[in-house]
């Protein structure tokens, strides 16, 4: 593996060996595997959790980072290719990512959706453009259409709470956000989550169906693990018997690129659609609630349930750290243990 | 000691203990005491001094240090418990605190006064809250009534500048800036002082009294150590034997929360409030000018003084290395020598 | 050599031994010559290849850097000498200097021009004045007129070409940009082919001369070296026989400091001065194309040079971190081998 561009990039021995050694890193932080590494980290995006596990995983096993933040600090950039740079941006990706190559033995970038045409995000090409200009191994660190360190800690985090991968009762759910989200983290939720073989529910309002290639995708990866697949927008049946909610907020397919009607359409969800205790009624009694964070606060979920003992949201964050350790030691084929 | 939130956090004998160890450091700055420790470092405010001294420390002693900037490559955080987060912060610190925690052996946190309420302001209660939601060691890198690490530097200059503790003379000074500026940096000077022991001078005009509270604690303490305290408008009067002015500005707390009348109140001071060369005749011969920096040039201080040979501040600024490299060890439990 | 401010701070044997070691350090970029060192990075402007290559050159030479960016994460910084600071800068750099110096071993200082004054940009005072400011070595990471470091590998890359030092034929072209440009770039590109006695083109566009001080001093250096050097605005005539041509806007030196008019100068310019594939058909088949980097792709440059053959713009990026980390060493007295 070259690149970690999405969860498919690790096939299922590579994914357990991945979990298995970040479970061994989180018992043993320090170590060597890195020592004499420079891993150069490209923020396109605002970041905390990303910025700082990255930095940390690489540090606490012998190895050196750099960060670039366009905008903050450094050149915006362009991504278009073909474009006419007479605007903003002063530098170009083609430039940009085969420069820090020869900087470092690693590349991490983040770069979220434009927003604008949902074919062109749901191709994730900027991401893999990037990859492609890049000689040296890549992590995507959040991309149009895919978040796999989220992914692979959530997968993490799930094994730790002893939440059952055949079989267990996963529900993703929509939840209110004044803007119009892309789909990273849900869609990468949704990968893990039937890659696991779990039985999952995707709870949302008319209209918030995830796009049609994110479903197809996932009903492809369901079909070869025995994982089941179901949508509702009924809450009482989502979350019967489930055993975790995962709390996200994603844009109306049908409004992507027109911010100002989809946040329209929006509106009227938001007191329906923020995660209050009252949810986990139906759910098995100890059902945990996970959330990749950043998350905004009695606007998406409510005090009560971060605040409570289904909260899994900071082990969820801690484990980032533990699988972006494992990953960079599977991507720079550095010895562990 | 898990947290380092004000310099009552040290008892007088582990403050000795910092302060020699400090002193040591100046002299041996490399080590490997935070060899394999990583320190996370987040900074709500701008920063130069802190922000460079607290990497170099670490990395001097064999750690290593991240950092994240909310609003500057991440996302803005809210501070006010059970808010409803539909404006631009989309991070709370109920979860930055614990999950950067995660990543880190210990945290770092410059925090100011929001400048709306004095009450809540003097309380200190969000430093308070983000160490409590810090299962790790705690550093505060300047709050809205503390910067610990300020004084303790300020301590060891005026030691290294051999004026005295007890009964030493020691002016803190209000000085004319554009802003109405919080009271943490006067507050902790202050605390300092008077911790030594010494004779203190509050020089300030009518209406730029510090608050009760912080003359009341400043009070408590003097009667300890033995330490007087007056406060006049008179400078011939206050700068009378002076052996070291150390100057500041600071809102009136009159208007704590009203900036255009405090500017309106203050606006006429400007000239008169700009230290001098000659507000030290009345000194000693050889008085020290001390600022925390950074400082407006020529509106706070005339470059006469800042350039001159009173001036201690780049002593000042180094001492924060040296002091804060003895904090981190004192509170990481490393062994320096 | 206490201060690397320009090209001319190596003399010729210095520079032999610096260009010697580069070349060593890319077969062997890991070592231990800067191990115990620290290293201050100032960026009052934005960077990328700079910030990163810097880090890291000094984290795989076994020492740590930190990074300062005035406005963004840290206050803004006043530079000139007796303001009177009551506007957005809340420090002068003549104490950020000084007090950055005591965390580190080094520093290096990125400050651009002005852009208000030519002859005081040309004197690049602010730069030495720094340095003057600072009591360790210091590294000048783009200054008002200088580039030094970009000087530097540019010139080790032209020798990886083999494109000859005496007799080499090499053309700085201007190339139409949307903003007036400072003059580092060009007047360091310059200083590097006549040092190394190349036959010099400028080709420029009526009005687009530089200015007489960066020809006088080029001019000098070429009678010492045995460089030519001439100006034309006639691109066959400039192009012919070319080995490399190195693009480069700048500002037409008669309006400077006015930049209304100067755009206004400077707009019927653009479509002609975008280098294009055709610009090489007068010169030697395997002409290579030179750029400091960041371009504006279809603007300075068009796709077709900068993703074709003739571009060494990512090795030249790339010799940024060797020669950096043969300058690090030589300035700071470590043994590299």
């Amino acid at each position: 593996m070259k690149d970690y561009l999405d969860l498919a990039d690790l096939g299922d021995d590579r994914l357990e060996a991945v979990l298995s050694l970040a479970k061994h890193l989180e018992a043993h932080p320090l170590g060597e595997a890195l020592r004499g590494r420079t891993v150069g980290l490209l923020f396109m995006n605002p970041s905390v959790r990303t910025l700082s596990s990255m930095q940390a995983a690489v540090m606490q096993q012998g190895g050196q980072a750099f960060v670039v933040t366009p905008g903050s600090g450094s050149w915006k950039m362009e991504t278009r290719n073909g474009a006419v740079m007479d605007g903003e941006a002063a530098e170009h990706v083609r430039e940009a990512i085969p420069v820090l190559a020869q900087y470092a033995d690693l590349l991490g970038v983040r770069c979220f959706a434009e927003g604008k045409d949902l074919t062109t995000d749901l191709a994730d090409g900027l991401i893999r453009t990037m990859a492609g200009l890049c000689p040296k191994p890549f992590m995507n660190l959040e991309s149009a259409r895919a978040h796999p360190c989220q992914a692979l800690g959530d997968w993490k985090t799930l094994d730790d709470l002893a939440i059952p991968r055949r079989g267990g009762r996963f529900v993703l759910s929509w939840a209110w956000h004044p803007k119009a989200l892309p789909y990273a983290v849900p869609a990468s939720a949704l990968e893990m989550a039937v890659r696991r073989g779990m039985d999952v529910t995707i709870l949302r309002p008319d209209g918030f169906s995830l796009p049609d290639e994110i479903m197809e995708r996932a009903r492809a990866i369901a079909s070869r693990t025995g994982a089941s697949l179901r949508e509702t927008a009924d809450r009482a049946e989502g979350m019967d018997g489930a055993q975790a909610l995962y709390a996200k907020s994603w844009a109306a397919p049908a409004f992507y690129g027109r911010p100002v009607e989809e946040a329209s359409f929006r509106a009227p969800l938001r007191d329906e659609w923020c995660v209050r205790e009252s949810w986990f009624e139906p759910a098995e009694a100890h059902a945990k609630f996970l959330h990749c964070l950043p998350v905004r606060r009695n606007v998406k979920v409510a005090d009560e349930v971060l605040d409570g003992p289904r909260s899994a949201v900071i082990r969820q964050a801690g484990n980032r750290m533990h699988v972006q350790k494992a990953l960079l030691i599977e991507l720079l084929g550095g010895h562990a243990r």
